[in-house]
């Protein structure tokens, strides 16, 4: 069984003896079903067998709030005793993980489930779920179009059901452009909020993690559970936890909405546009606001991935240039030959424009903005057409994303559904930093007014 | 008069009328020692005199903690109506600062008078004090030696008492290297402690501000001013201030101490031994800590300074290259070369350090290290005889102070006496970060109990 998973720890706190069964056939499911989605990587089959066996026999399984629930995670996560490939062919030489990173801990500290690894582009460095290595990542809704890019598989396998939950890492938009394309609700949280002990980076100063699920609900339970310091990440901060679940039936009365425009005007872009139209009817959103340094902002997001990434791969490079994805390879080398001074100048602009956003929320709790400029387009499409023109796909998926990661602002991707195609696409709910409860607030109150995608039983044999 | 700031305080409470006189006169032992000391670039002689006239109006002057008291900037803090240097001839094309610097603000707004700007070396890239625009800054003991740099000015001119207290920069050891050879107290505050709105920067993510006087006590009644956040700085840490001055006469109970050994011994260097000799067995300090990763991050430290610094400078070095000191410009050019993975790589050594020496404060509260290898050296010096071999000069004046500014940790300055030679040299203080509070009362029960230097009247003019 696979569901809300309030439903799931109450269904298995009185019928513990049906855990082993259940989490068996879902094992079977993601085998059937994953020759044709490539959703996972690998499926931990032995190990989630024993979790379900030794949640049987634990008494308290009804104050565990993911007891029973099955999650994945992207292949950046370290899970003991297997390579973490971060999506690329060179980590297989590494030895396996001795640990598991820090957030998997927690997840199966509170009852859930790991069934396995999950596909993602290569080093992270994506934005279309295609993967030279280990198989393109097929979008549920529409096996030959993109799941989206990086956290591919972590979209795939919750919007097909193969599991209730599962985390990704969202650089300049990796798990919020998946979640629009399969149509769930993802989370960035914070930057520096969950920690990333034990995962695979790819850029230090920009790079998050966080869950996708289903609905809401599920997202706000597990990100409660995944939320505390840990001393083994420089950038995670010490801070209250915000104990999201009990809040999201708070409504959003009080909160004050804007729809950005500008930069983030979606006039070129039907699709985009036709659901933030929507949303933002859906809200009575009254206000507009044009931000500044948005081009800059982004630019200097750019330039900072490139850098860094470029200097954690900078042996692999030079001793093993050809075993990379030709297409994230010509990137990090061109990002190995920049000089520091850009570098410095690239943080100092992007501190400018993080200036200039923050200073929004002196008058709105909410910013609202779409999430991709449209749905998940075919796989090996290498353009898009903005204004009658063919521009390039790779980097405009993140063209909506990328702002607010670059500066760790909490944005939730909500789905809804585009008219004409029926296909999923996201539209992205932005609140002030540390204020998650807020981006889970309007997200439920989208959800409970009808106003989001509804999946089709695509893979009904896996639900 | 010059002399205690608590008694200045006092004096000018009971006698206001007396300030405008006793400021002219000491503008004029400026104007009269200057030409030989070379420590002021420039005198505020009419600002000064019209602070000292308002301060006479004053009904409160009995809490204002610094009334009466004077002080000077080293030139890279801004003055209203005033082109910032930095030490610099470049700069002079600058137009005139539209306002103060916050920290001279702060100083003012206790009643301190401003009498002007201090020599420096060039865009703080120095230790020597030795200044090809604008003339070495001398040393008040021995005029044709060091006054150290690159706060050189700050240290002479306190030394030789033109001023209560100086205001200096410290990005490696600029503060507490001319402390150390004028024989007077520094304080390197914690990085983030004190803003540094309003001054000309050098490596953003190592600069830190802090005050220069002559006795602990002047030192933590000014500190206590300076403190207090400020959102123009984007460092600076919005955190509780800390009351110093009641706190100096604490004593040293409970405080665990170590002795640095491993990078820090000074074997081939007697004068800096003798004086920690000295400075441990007044603190009866038993134990001996022989920290890890020292040369690596002094190594970060010096990587990271210079391409901060030459990317500061990257359009002057494009456009006026010959401008530049050319000791200055030459490190400068090298840093401009450097490419960002450098960067990257010696940030990342730079938090391993950091680790590494923050682990020792589980064990001890307080961590004592030399200041300079020696006492100053004579003018145009340009190496140091280490181990019988001469080595280079200028980059060795900072050994032992680069590897605590690189991590942001509290170091106060003491001076003590060399026996051969007379001459000061001082001897750091170091705590845990945020904990100015126990550097100041290490340094203090050293003052009481007479193990500091004792300056001679060189300039009793002045006094």
């Amino acid at each position: 069984m696979t569901g809300h998973l309030n439903e799931i720890q109450a269904f298995y706190a009185e019928n513990p003896l049906n855990i082993v069964q259940n989490i068996e056939q879902q094992l079977d499911t993601i085998v059937q079903i994953n020759p044709s989605l490539n959703a996972f990587t690998s499926i931990s089959r032995r190990r989630a067998i024993e979790a379900a066996e030794r949640l049987t026999e634990k008494q308290n399984l009804a104050e565990m709030p993911l007891a029973g629930a099955t999650f994945a995670v992207k292949n950046l996560f370290d899970i003991a005793g297997e390579v973490t490939l971060a999506g690329s062919k060179l980590n297989e030489r590494h030895s396996p993980a001795s640990q598991d990173a820090t957030l998997i801990e927690r997840l199966e500290n509170a009852g859930a489930i790991l069934t396995g690894a999950l596909n993602m582009g290569e080093y992270a460095y994506d934005f279309t779920g295609e993967n030279c290595h280990h198989g393109n990542c097929g979008n549920p809704y529409k096996l030959d179009h993109m799941a989206g890019g990086s956290s591919s598989g972590s979209a795939a396998a919750v919007a097909a059901g193969l599991v209730d939950f599962s985390l990704g890492s969202d650089t300049n938009g990796s798990i919020r452009v998946p979640a629009s394309f399969c149509g769930i609700f993802g989370l960035k949280p914070t930057y520096g909020r969950l920690p990333r002990t034990g995962t695979f980076p790819f850029s230090d100063s920009l790079d998050h993690l966080g869950p996708l699920a289903r609905s809401t609900q599920d997202l706000a339970r597990v990100y409660d559970v995944l939320q505390g310091y840990d001393g083994g990440d420089h950038a995670c901060v010490d801070r209250h936890s915000s104990h999201t679940v009990s809040q999201l039936n708070l409504g959003i009365q009080h909160l004050r909405f804007a729809r950005l425009e500008g930069y983030f005007n979606c006039e070129h872009f039907p699709q985009a546009r036709s659901a933030m139209d929507k949303v933002c009817k859906a809200l009575d959103v009254q206000e507009e606001i044009v931000p500044e340094g948005v081009t800059e902002g982004r630019s200097a997001a750019y330039l900072i991935t490139n850098i860094e990434g470029s200097s954690l791969h900078l042996s692999r490079l030079q001793q093993n240039a050809e075993e990379f994805d030709p297409d994230t390879r010509d990137r990090f080398l061109a990002g190995a030959m920049l000089p520091a001074a850009w570098y410095i100048r690239a943080q100092q602009v992007r501190r400018w424009y993080q200036e200039k956003m923050l200073a929004l929320f002196k008058n709105v709790e909410v910013l609202i903005a779409p999430a991709t400029p449209c749905v998940a387009p075919k796989q090996g499409q290498k353009t898009l057409k903005i204004a009658g023109e063919e521009q390039l796909l790779r980097p405009n998926l993140g063209y909506f994303t990328q702002p607010f990661s670059a500066i760790g602002l909490p944005s939730i991707v909500v789905p809804t559904q585009d008219d004409e195609t029926g296909m999923p696409i996201g539209i992205q709910i932005i609140a002030a930093p540390w204020r998650e409860d807020i981006c889970l607030r309007v997200a439920a109150y989208l959800e409970d007014a009808g106003f989001c995608f509804v999946p089709p039983p695509l893979y009904s044999s896996a639900a």
